[in-house]
């Protein structure tokens, strides 16, 4: 019999559905009724409207929607975590409709919700090794370590924040209006992040502009956070990096700039091998 | 003959006069009439206004005065520069008044204006030896190598504006109210921001609050980007730190706990003894 579901990615500010049949996604929906834009009380009449779109189907839903801001807090699961231990916390909200638990790291302190799916998804869908370094540039760009399959340890970045932050509110956004792509500017902000730090670098954006004349303060900035993020990462172990074409392909050449080797990995593929898994391994 | 002259040290928000008479300051001022709050030709009538106030003496301005957007825009000298080729450099708007010039360093590009009166004039003064490392916090905090009392080289960080963002403007912000203080969690975000860096420690604060409920985020976050700061700098010879009392203390604070040692210095003391010696240098 053909196991038909629907998984959503439901994050702060973007929701995704996937109608799933037979391990193939035959419908997609993408909008932005994400958790920022519902109150706890929106979800029941929110989940009964997809169904009606997309069939009467058993649900699964990963990311902010398991969130304080979401419908209902979930609590974290501890690292170590793979598919098994996952798919062994799912939160019920009635015997059809499940939330994915997102994970915590006790020390240094984090915390994922929605991440988790793709990160053992890439490795379910063989994208990547069972032990790997795995990264997922964004607004809270997370970092994690595979062991044996499952999650040993993460940490996030605050690099998409922090870069949005500076274009749109500091001393250097009048600096930044270029467009961010790989180039002199870019590379030498991966340099100079990787070598001094965050802090230290980005007034590079200003002086280079007061002393040189320079107008690509955004791809530098954005170099310089980029590669202060890419830095301790650099060596002989490849990073495998989720993200979609444009962000993934700068990480990937910070990484190799700075002398470490980048692959690139289908983040969508990746998510729903991930709740595939789930969904088989909790039926 | 007594000396008799006004010093005016003109920010981007701020200004202080001093009114100096055989070395001694005998008169200030302070208030916000920065350069951001006034146009190139609103200067001739508020230098004007101030020798009505404080008498009609000759005028030496340091500070954002002399940048781009304040009266007019005097070039920068290059490192290595000394008290000896600022007061060669300073550029005259008439007889009696004169712009101090601004630093630059080449590579890595930064610039300073107003900070190399008061680096030097720690110096002067005999409050640093002539090979040191000074620090000053805020905004932009410059740190500066004096070597044979000259400034060598010097490194911009944005340690107190990304504070600033971060506070009032990031996912951060609900978790930054409370005081920042030395205790606990500045110096466990020291520690973080030195080991990590600061775009992974900084996300300490919303894990810390969602896993252990922490209320100290803004001291966690402070501790984070001073920590990153202090980190190159926290080694056996001594830090010379310019600032106010509180921010010198919490920069000290974080010089101690990452092993170094750190050395309060009085700022004001330190411009007004610059700006005497620049006055000796060039009447």
């Amino acid at each position: 019999m053909v196991d038909t579901f629907i998984a959503a990615d439901w994050g702060t500010t973007n929701r995704r559905l996937f109608l799933i049949e037979g391990g193939e996604v035959v419908r997609t929906e993408a909008d932005g009724q994400g958790a920022a834009a519902l109150a706890p009380a929106d979800y029941p009449a929110e989940i009964a409207a997809i169904r009606d779109r997309m069939g009467d189907h058993p649900m699964l839903l990963a990311g902010m929607v398991g969130s304080s801001i979401g419908w209902q807090a979930v609590p974290y699961l501890p690292t170590p975590a793979g598919m098994d231990q996952i798919a062994g916390a799912l939160h019920r909200m009635d015997d059809r409709t499940a939330i994915v638990p997102g994970l915590c790291h006790a020390d240094p302190a984090d915390v994922m919700r929605g991440e988790e799916v793709q990160l053992l998804g890439a490795h379910a869908a063989g994208l990547v090794p069972p032990d790997a370094w795995l990264c997922q540039p964004g607004t809270h760009c997370k970092w994690a370590r595979l062991d044996g399959g499952r999650i040993a340890r993460f940490s996030t970045t605050m690099t998409g924040e922090l870069f949005s932050l500076l274009r749109t509110r500091s001393i250097l956004a009048s600096c930044m209006t270029d467009t961010v792509e790989d180039g002199p500017a870019f590379r030498a902000g991966v340099a100079d992040g990787a070598a001094r730090g965050i802090a230290t670098a980005l007034f590079g954006v200003r002086a280079r502009a007061l002393l040189n004349g320079a107008v690509d303060g955004g791809a530098f900035a954005s170099g310089v956070l980029i590669g202060a993020d890419v830095a301790p990462h650099a060596g002989p172990e490849p990073v495998h990096i989720l993200a979609d074409d444009r962000l993934g392909r700068l990480y990937a050449a910070a990484v190799s700039a700075l002398g470490g080797s980048a692959r690139l990995v289908d983040s969508r593929a990746a998510f729903v091998a991930g709740i595939i898994r789930l969904r088989e391994l909790s039926a």
